[in-house]
């Protein structure tokens, strides 16, 4: 059996040595386990860019995947440090809701604390939770370690208060939560609402009042320079400027209104 | 025997977790496979960066490489998804003719189409073929599925148009192709074109019409501040700024003319 | 037996595929190294830099781990190449004195000079010794190869020559000597230096003159925007200002002068 594969989120960069030094204290403990990085450049303790990276990617692992995620603004203080099994996997992470559109949707959620001191590097800090107790409890449960030896259980997990598309006659009111590298607005729009509305005449998407036409299937379908529409691949509704920034272009970001309704 | 070694070269970056996408495809089908970064950072779009990445590294794999590399302009268009093998090692992408650089001196090609249903993944976008169509291929390939089942043969690869050095009586007339982080100029002009001249008295290399020196072998070798002319190790000779930037000294980049000539 | 662990450090940034070439070279020779990356964004050239990199990472790697770290201005030149053993870990790089933070603490050093030709490749070009000497180096040493066949024992290593934190009648003299990305401030203050003062009655650290209060042991003791103290993941007293760059806040960088007291 192959050891389990971990998966690594934060906010810390990669010029320092942080994420390296996470990956030789799970090494020490589960000299096995695979390590994937997701993405090292959340924008600093943005929990809800953290949550749709982890959103877009977590289906695309096999079961048993293990996500360290580390995004974590409340280091020191009083917010818990959490281990989960959803779906077939497992989060490490701070109790701050960063899981919750990976998994959410999955039904069932166990989650503990990470009180267990047998499962820490001896010495706790206060800054740097991901070295001292997310890195060892990630490995530890690569390395067969049941969820339940980690701590007691918690039930009532924080989660991202997320805003949700809403559905009104005939149309689909949501927003900008996003924005990738390349300047796409992601959306609140999913693939579920979209197909919810009667598109047998056509639709037609707005941003912030600018008409941007019908969704297309591929990138290559609008015309240079020109704004689109597209399901994306992280399974939202994505504003994009061909061959430019959509971000850039038309000066939106996170909170933009967008409009979808029958042409 | 160890698993494949897969490397991934793409133009999506590493804030947004779509490598990290990848790699969990490719684990789920191949558990064992080692996975290496290239450079995620090829400018978008930019094919014949990709090629020059492949071509610095792909002599330093061991045979049984598979190099996936994911610099795709044409995704959802007409262009043909591709795996071939050649001098050992694979490649699997676009036919866009990234390929071409690490391999078209070695000889014979086989190459085939990706159509075959039972190696991709069961949904396929038009945004990301990388997740859908190639990672599943380069991971099957690593499995040991023969290349001749993934697809039917192909014969009309696409390959890309690249300037080569001439060489005229006693001298060798070429261009910059491309820049590194440095800001070093790398050029059309290779070792072998080098070889082909008399340097018994010596070498001249002109850029723009500006003279900069005979190669040297180490950066060293020129005067803090000045340019200069040395082999690189990507095989090209490169014009330098010793503790600078060649392409912001001399404000130069691709299409700049080189020419080397004897003293 | 895990294959050992090999970490790389270096200053070629990860847009080229010099890094990737280095993995290519190293499981060509050990394909079952376990390779992690500390950082590839190291300042050119900064020796220094490296060193704190090295330091803040090789505790936390289990035994038998080998750091290979390239940041190499004298590539090419007369500088020794280096393989060394100490405090249970190996270090292969430039003689430049990069291991010297992480483990002269640690006692006894075993070194050599990487002379041997069957561990190099067998063409050792002047650009690139991370490739052509380094890496070889470091897999041979996964693999099983005594140090002492890498070449002749070394006893004269070059050490960074580092300033360190004063002890004057009840206060600590420091300097600043790196930044993180964050813009936190690392001094030359350790520890071990704060444990040596009577903290009974608290303690003021001043940055060129500037108070900034007691040392504090979370980010959130601090007011937002304002500059603290505090024992950073990396053993050394840092300067922060909560939610912002205290380097861009306070405009000041390495050698800025820092003093402990007692309040």
């Amino acid at each position: 059996m192959a050891a389990p594969i971990i998966t690594l989120t934060t906010d810390f960069g990669t010029r320092d040595p942080w994420v390296g030094v996470m990956k030789g204290v799970i090494l020490g403990i589960c000299p096995g386990a695979r390590l994937v990085d997701l993405s090292h450049d959340i924008a600093p303790q943005d929990a809800l860019e953290g949550a749709l990276c982890l959103e877009a990617a977590a289906g695309f692992f096999p079961s048993g995947t293990i996500h360290l995620a580390v995004v974590d603004p409340g280091v020191g203080g009083s917010r818990r440090p959490l281990a989960l099994r959803a779906a077939g996997q497992c989060y490490v992470g701070p109790d701050n809701g960063l899981w919750s559109l990976a998994f959410e949707r999955g039904g069932a959620v166990e989650a503990v604390e990470l009180t267990a001191r047998e499962y820490r590097l001896p010495a706790v800090s206060r800054t740097f939770h991901g070295r001292d107790l997310f890195a060892p409890a990630a490995a530890h449960l690569a390395s067969g370690v049941p969820l339940d030896r980690l701590g007691p259980a918690v039930t009532d997990l924080v989660r991202l208060l997320l805003p949700l598309a809403r559905h009104e006659s005939g149309l689909i009111v949501g927003e900008v939560i996003g924005t990738d590298r390349f300047g796409n607005l992601l959306t609140t729009v999913t693939e579920k609402d979209l197909a919810s509305l009667d598109a047998s005449r056509g639709l037609v998407v707005e941003i912030a009042g600018i008409r941007v036409g019908a969704p297309v299937s591929a990138y290559s379908d609008a015309r240079p320079g020109a704004a689109g529409a597209i399901m994306g691949s992280a399974g939202r509704l994505e504003i994009f400027v061909r061959e430019g920034s959509a971000r850039l272009t038309l000066g939106l970001g996170r909170g933009a209104p967008v409009i979808v309704k029958r042409a």
